[in-house]
Order: C-alpha cells, then structure tokens, then sequence
C-alpha cells in the first residue's frame, strides 16, 4: 500500500506541534438523502419517525459527553460545551419546527424535511460575514446529518476504533468524532481535506494540544491505512511516507519542540517585564468559561477579550438575564481577582430568533454590534443588567464592540447608566465598573483623543481596524493580499490611539490577531500598548520576546518604522530587527539565546 | 373624482423645480407571463417568434429613438443614449443566448424563457454594492418586459397620449415611455410610485430641468386624472387637490425659483472667485458624453469625474481599445480645452461578461475597481492605451479609483507606462498625462503625504471614504443614520488629505456628494479643495456661495469646526455659519441679498 517517495502536503495549521505515526484513514460517508412525497395517511407516522430520530440522537450525543467528561483530559471541558450546543440545536425551534412543517405542509418524508431544514438555517448563516459564523454552518450539518443517519438506520458515528497514537486522516470530523478520537482513543494528531482554523475540530485540537493540519484539500486520496505520516500543525505540513532521514529529521525537531515548550511554560509565573522595567500584561480573549484553565496554564494574567456571542447561538429565543448573569458570574469568579473585559454583544442580526433577524448586501457594514443593540434596548438591557449583576463576582471591565462615534459611546453609556439605575432602585448590588470599547472602526481611531475622554480603556480590535482602513474583507480570498497589518496607514492609525490614551491616563489594550504574534511584539511594545490580548498557548512565546527586549528599542524600531513607506518595507524592517535582536527565537529555534538579554 | 382637501406626499426629489397642473394617470399594466411546456416539435417555431420579437422590439425602440432626436430638446441625447443601451441589451449574448436555452434545452414557451433569462441576469446585478448599478436591474426588466409584451401581441409602450403640460402620475415609467412623454408630449411633471434618485426616468428629468418626484409609494393610489397637482421636486413633495390658497403659494414659489434660476445661470461665465480672491474650480461628474451641454450650460469648468463603468454594460463581451478610444475622444473633444479627469473601470466583476465575474459576501470590500484591473491586465492595458491615444485630443486626466497604498499606485502606474511603452514602440502620438487618485480608503487619506510624493493630483470620494472610515454601507437602511459627511474623523481625514496635498504642491479635487451641496462650500474653501466635481445643475448655486464668501472665512470656521465632538455638532455649527452669512440662500429665498457681498 505504501508508496517509496514522500510525499508532502500543505493545508492551515490548525493547532501547533509536531506528531509522527502511523496513518489511520476514517471514511465519514456523506449521507444519501433519499426524498418521497407521503401520502395524507402517513403523515403523523413520519412526524412519529422524526420525534424518534431527535431522540435518538439525543442520546447518542449525551453518550459521547459521558465518556468526553468521564475522560478528564485538559480540553474535555470545551469538548463538553460542544456537544451541548449539538445537542440544543436538536432542540431548536427553527430546525424542529421547520421540519414538521415540512412534513406537514409539503408532505415531505422526514429525511428530506430536515435537509430541508437545515439548509434554511445554514443560509441564514451565510449572510454573516464573521467567520466564526461560517464554521457553525458546519455544525448544523453534522446535527442534521446525525438524524437523517438515524432515520436511515446507519452509525453517525466513527465506528472504526483507530488504536492509541496513530494519526487520523479522515475528509472530515465532526465534532463527536474528534471528541470519541481524542478522549477515547487518545490519537496523536489528525488531519483534514476539510475545515478551517475556527472549526470546533481545530479549537479543540488546540485546547488539547494535539497536532492538526487542517483544509488540506486531497490527503483522503494520498495517504494509505498504515502509512507513516509527519504532522507539522505549526507550519500546516503533512509528510506521507518520510524517508528514514526525514523522519529522524522530524524527531529531533519534535524533542527539541516539546523541551522548547518547557521552557517557554517555565516563565508562567514571571511577569511580562522589559529589560527595561515596562511591563505589560498579557491576556487572553475566550469564548467559553472551560477555556479558563488552559490560560492559566500558559500565564494568562487577564481576559483581555471574552466574547459574549455564545449565549445567543443554537437557539430560538433570547437568553434572559438570569442566563447571562451565571455564565458573566462563573467567568469571573473563575478568573477573580484577575480582570475579564466582557464585550458587549458583537453580531449582526442573522443568528437571532426569526423575526428579529437582519441581512445586509455587505454584512461587515450593516447592523452590527453596538449598533444591533442600540435598536434592541430590551436585548441590551439584559445583558447591561447581568453584567453589573455579575460584577460583584470579580475584576469586571465592560466594552462596547464598534463603537463609530462619541455619540454612541454616549448612547451605550446611558443605556449602562439606566440598567444600574434600575439595579440601584431594586436594592440589587453592583460595583462601578470600568468601561471601555473596541477601536476598530478608522473612525474611532481618528477621534481617539476625544473617545479617551469619556470611557476608561481601549482595546484595538486590529482584525477589523485593518479592514475597514484598507476596505478589504480578508475572508474574501480575491482581495486577502492587501491584509496588512504593517500598512502605513495602520501604523499611524495605533499610533494616534496609543498616544491619545496616554495622553489621557487611558491604558490601551490589543485584542486583534496582531497582538499574539511574537513577531509584532517589539513594534507594539514600542507603540505602548499596556495589554496584549490573544489565544492562551500564544503566550509564553510573546512574554519570553517582551522579556528579552527593552521598551525604548520598540519605540525607536517603531520610529524608523513611521520614516518607511510600503508596508513591504516596514514588514521587512520588522522582520530583520527581529532576527537581529532575537536570533532564532521566532523560528523555534530554542537554543539561540535572545541577543537583548546579555 | 377630485376630493375636496388636498393630501400631500412625501417622496423622492428626483429633479428640481416646482410644477402646478392636472393630473394624467397612466396605467403601465406589469405583464402576466404564461408559463408552458413545449413539445420537441414545437422548439423551432417558438425560436422564430423570439427572434421576431426581439426584431420588433427594435423597430419599437428605434422609432421612440427618432421621435426624441427629432424633437432636438435639451437632454435628448442622454435620452438616446438610454434607449441604445435598451436596444444593445436585445442583442445582449446572456439574454438571448439563455432564452435559447431554456427553449431549446428546458423545452420553455419564449415568454418564460425570456423571464428566466432576465431574472438570470438581475441576479448577476443584485450582489453589487454600486446603487447605480441597482437600478440597472429596472431596465433589465423594461427591456425583458418589453419582449415578453410583443411575444403576447400587447403593446409594450404609453398608448393613451396625454395632453401638453400635464402632469403624469404612473406606478413606474420605462426610459421609452418618458422619452415619448417629454420629448413628443411635452409634460410638466412627473410622479412616480417607483423610482430612485439614479434612476433612468430620474437622470432624464434631470437632464430636461423637468420636475420629478420618484419613490412615492402611492401616489397612484391617490391621485386620479383631473386632480390639479403640485410637484415641487427640491422638496420631494407631492401636493393633490391644493386649496386656491396653497396653489397661489406655489406659483408665487416657482416664479420666484424661476427668476431665482435666471439670476444663477447669470453667473455661468464669472469665475467661482472668492472675495478674498480664491478661485476654485467648479466641474461636473458626468457618466455620458451627451451630458456635456448641459454641463457647459450651467457653468461647469472642467470635467472632475468621468465615469468609464456605461462602457462595460449590457454587453456580453469586453470593450475593446477602439471603443474606449473613440469614446473618451468624443468627450476630450467637447470639452477641449477644459480638463477631463477619467476614471479608469471602478467595479467590482459582477458587471462583466461570464467566467470574469467575482461575487463577494461583502462586495464593497471585495475585488473592486484597481484591484479588479490589476488582476484584469489585458482589460485593463485596452483602456490605458485607448486613454494615452486620446490624450492628443484635450486635456486629459487619468485617475485611478480605490488606491490603497503606494504600492498599489505604483502597479498603476506601471501599468500605464507599459501602455506609453507599447504606443512609443509602434509610433502612436500620446501626451504625458496628469495621474491622479481617488482618495477614498481611510488607508489612502492616512498617508495622503506619501502619496502625493507619487501622483499629481487627488480626487477625493467622499461618499466611500465616509463609508469606510465609520464602517456602514449608507444604501443599507438600517445604518444609514450614521453616515455623517461631518464626522469628526472625516474632517480629520479630508484636512489631513488637503494638508498633504498643499504641502506637496498636488491639487486636491473632491467628486463626492459632499462636493455638490452648497452648505458646505465654505468648509470645502476653508479645507483647501482646489475642485469642487458635482451634477451640472448644482454648480450655479454652489458658485453663489463661493462668489460671496471669503476663504479666510473658511478656514476660520473649519478651525471652530475641528475644536467640536459630535457630527451633530458640528453640523449646527455649520448651518449656523451658513444662516448667518448667507441668509435665504440656502433655502431658496433669493431676495436675501449675500451677507458677505456688502
């Protein structure tokens, strides 16, 4: 079966570290949706079938979290939280109801009527230009998926069991896939044709730590059962079949990776100090209250970003306040003292309940964020309310996502002031909280100064501030080559933010992908940017450059940085401070010994 | 029929002035299309009663065409102009060769063939953010109307010939029906249901001085023929069944606009030269060449902006360097010896022939315009060496759209240099031209200085650089109050812009809405813009304005401007400056002599 010459492959690295093993191929048919016109007798038995199959695959999904938590493993805890959204999606009105209806209505046999189904949600989905959102339409066809198998009587489920440290390569994985592989068959990696770095199998796969390359396009046709494969998820490569060299190779690399990371976790509890007495705190941004630990793990002093979009996914109607309250309150006590920014919700209307939906022809300038909950005051103010609620529980911040104006942080201001109000009149307490916003809009950057004066921290959202300043939808393939985060134009945007917060006591904080490359960190360093937020296991190698560097060389690299023109350049320039400062250090080569720290 | 209170109507002021006359309904009854299966015997003959359909429809269009040449009005070119656009689309490849299609293969009768077929082409046009091209949709459906109407033996135009001077009320008018109605009937006004300000029935009217309220909604619903109606197109105002009283008033109010209007165009030939001896230059956006009368007519200096998009419309294949040539040498020619800034191609792909086409979630960040050429070198090398061959025939201008860097002016302008290259080889004469840029990104506006180190003039776009820098799509109703033209962050932005411009001795321009409305010429003047580009019809105004003001003034009010928060503001203060100098003028009232002419 094996073939003599290697072969290597490249998709996205979906989560970092190198695996070596044996091949395990998973074949995850697509189902075949047959489609029948009832008659009016069979109609309530098909609705009968439909009830049975939900039921079912309730209990196949209560079945995989058993053995997920039964497991304990670091990463079960997210694991968990995902199977619980599949399994509320079971239960969503638009996805049940519609199905009925189908059958009802359009006299559809069951398996079609939830195709049918699902495929309303998923277009729903498709307006949303956030790519998180892209990823759940996924989600959605693996629940509808799961019953129309189990109306048909086949296993949704992966059947095979692969033995413990193999590499499993499969078209696609659901998220119970990957739950059974990991927890239970503790494989060593995995590889996809499919998926992308926000799919639920990629933020698992790193909440674990356990080697993935995902979007590979054509590793199905390629590798063989029992092949030897080299799993690089740091730099998205696949190596079917090494040469006993290159395998040797990619050993070595693994070791040293894994003392590497050791040394990396060892600075957990040192502060993220410049050689040059500036200290800056880094963060992380989550989703999920289960990501917790896994910050701490890697140092996370703070949640510099915690997303609130969660609450409102997978479901048909809102969360009331109660339900917001005890997940603000479980993230907060988890983290106390340390502080947690809780953003304010950040969609646009299309993953609401029906009726309260919106679309746009650009979603990425339409009804969003701060802007969705301005016209939705009730919404808001469910969320206002369980947000100062919840601040007596810890080290709370409050931040308004998009915020264009000074008008609107006013607007979003008073609609805190009245929630406290109402709170105070109750007799119910709350603290003050601080309360910041996101700068990602060219618009608030360019009024920083007057912004600074009336909230309490920034935090630049660099994602969005980027494309909106260039106009480019970086999800957008065509025109992904002008995403440049070292733009001039960017440059001078941070700037005019950094300085307007000093200027005004007004400490800046960096949620964006940009603040969790090591690559950025001098240059941000030099901007004075006081908080670094990002995905946890990004930290150790960010505070290892922070402490090896000293302030007044980021402020001059960055001064140097201003005097170039083409963001080619200045990217270039970057790079070569980096490599003279910091030899190796970017490219893992962990022996180099940082140049700053003499 | 006439009721006895009068009601007014708010809609859409799609041409200005006000008219008083008697309502003359027309009824434009939407086509019912049968729907049938053909059997294999019946396909050719239903071919030939397309193709004679379509042969009829020409002859129609043709005949409505002579009509309005003859006629030799004011604005019957443009008029022209349409209606071969509509006879093009006949011969359009995706709208006949589809009709054949679904004939031939789908086995369709023509009708619904030529449905499918246009409802297959709208699709294309309706994932493109451009509203010009929105309303491009109507005349797809005129035109597919049209045929469909001659397949069914009905007649397709207006039969019932109204009276000279009345006023038509109708759901919706094609460009033939209001070709015949102004140009062989002579109507006051008209009101429309339907409709949008870039409609072509609007732009018309525009064109002819004729006033036009669209997008009414229901006027049909309330008027009936014989009802005495007022039309006051500044105001978008519909007035049905006035009192004397009222009526009195309103024809006080249009003698008064009349002589008001004599006494502007009396400006034509004065330069706009403020008292403290600041010339600008006033100039016209125009999309036609047959625009240019009415341009010169009211006093336009140059041409800021010169849309190059018609050319790629309603064809099937790509313009080729001769069309593009000949084109922009008619419109060099009649502007000789004025400047005429072209615009190379700004859109996104939606617009053009298959297998070209891109779609975007979010078009406006999408593969648009540069982008587009530069991905589209063959396309793009044809309208550069066309642009250089009509150089030798006026004063010409090339102008790239949506640059977002340097790098991507210098790719431009390498591009262009490849072109003179080309013609320099083959002995073609071109001049050196100015190369200019719309400044319409945030990214561009930020580093204006380093651009203008690169180019010889700007052109500011107000209406995308607004939209980009708060973030909102302003066709998007739901976020359409945010588009502030006086945002703090926009103000910021053009005075960086026109800083950076004087300091590097690079004319600033602005073409954008921002530039046409006369409250804000003196911020404009204060600011530095060296060209204001704007409809025709709004220059002799807007001369009024800069005639009696004075630069220093500006330039004052913009410091007080800068010193303020909100939009809101700033706004009011605006208004207030401009009540206060120029009192009446900005409402019409043109006995209020200018504050500042004393």
């Amino acid at each position: 079966m094996s073939r003599s010459s290697a072969t290597t492959l490249v998709g996205i690295g979906a989560s970092p570290g190198i695996a070596i093993g044996r091949c395990w191929t998973i074949e995850r048919r697509r189902v075949r949706t047959p489609k029948r016109r009832l008659t009016p007798e069979e109609v309530e038995a098909e609705l009968a079938r439909l009830r049975t199959s939900l039921e079912i695959s309730d209990v196949q999904l209560a079945e995989v979290r058993g053995k997920v938590e039964e497991s304990q493993a670091p990463g079960s805890a997210e694991h968990t939280a995902i199977i619980d959204m599949h399994r509320m999606m079971l239960k969503d009105e638009m996805l049940v109801l519609e199905a009925q209806r189908q059958i009802r209505e359009e006299r559809l046999n069951a398996e079609w009527a939830v195709k049918r189904a699902t495929r309303k949600i998923k277009n729903a989905f498709h307006e949303q230009a956030d790519d998180y959102f892209k990823e759940r339409r996924a989600d959605v066809d693996f629940v509808g998926e799961r019953i129309i198998k189990n109306l048909l009587g086949q296993a949704p489920d992966v059947e095979d069991v692969p033995p413990e440290g193999v590499i499993v390569v499969a078209h696609d994985l659901s998220p119970a896939d990957t739950a059974l592989l990991l927890h239970e068959h503790k494989v060593a990696a995995f590889v996809t044709d499919a998926g992308a770095k926000t799919s639920h199998t990629a933020i698992v796969a790193r909440a674990l730590e356990v080697p993935a390359v995902v979007g590979v396009g054509r590793v199905t046709a390629v590798a063989d059962r029992g092949d030897w494969i080299v799993v690089d998820g740091g730099r998205g490569l696949v190596v079917i079949n090494p040469s006993p060299g290159e395998r040797a190779g990619y050993e070595a690399a693994r070791e040293k990776q894994l003392a590497g990371e050791q040394a990396l976790l060892a600075t957990r509890d040192l502060p993220a100090r410049t050689l040059d007495d500036l200290t800056v705190r880094l963060a992380g941004n989550i989703e999920f209250a289960e990501e917790v630990p896994s910050l701490i793990a890697h140092g996370g002093e703070a949640v510099g970003l915690y997303r609130t979009e969660f609450l409102f996914m997978g479901r048909s109607d809102l969360p009331g306040e109660e339900e917001h309250y005890q997940n603000y309150r479980r993230i907060l006590e988890a983290l106390a003292p340390r502080p947690v920014t809780i953003r304010t919700f950040d969609l646009g209307g299309d993953k609401l309940p029906a009726g309260m939906r919106v679309t746009a022809e650009n979603p990425a300038l339409g009804l969003r964020a701060i802007r969705y909950c301005l016209r939705q005051p009730e919404m808001f103010r469910a969320q206002l309310r369980a947000l100062l609620r919840a601040s007596v529980h810890g080290n709370l911040r409050v931040m308004f996502p998009m915020i264009s104006g000074v008008a609107e942080l006013r607007a979003a201001k008073h609609a805190l002031r009245q929630a406290a109000d109402e709170l105070r009149a109750e007799g119910v307490a709350f603290r003050q909280v601080p309360v910041g916003i996101m700068v990602e809009l060219p618009s608030a950057a360019m009024i920083a100064d007057r912004l600074a004066a009336e909230c309490d921290f920034f935090s630049i959202g660099t994602n969005d501030l980027i494309q909106y300043t260039i106009g480019i939808d970086r999800q957008d393939k065509d025109v992904a080559y002008l995403y440049k985060p070292l733009h001039l134009a960017v440059l001078r945007l941070l700037k005019l933010v950094c300085d307007a917060g000093r200027a005004a006591g007004v400490p800046v904080s960096m949620c964006g992908e940009m603040a969790g490359e090591p690559v950025n960190a001098l240059v941000l360093l030099g901007l004075g940017v006081a908080e670094l937020s990002m995905n946890g296991p990004s930290i150790p190698l960010v505070k290892r450059v922070v402490r090896a560097a000293r302030a007044e060389d980021g402020r001059a690299l960055v001064d140097r940085l201003l005097a170039l023109t083409t963001a080619d350049d200045i990217e270039h320039e970057v790079q070569a401070e980096m490599a003279r400062r910091f030899p190796g250090l970017l490219d893992g080569d962990d022996d180099a010994e940082p140049a700053g720290q003499g």
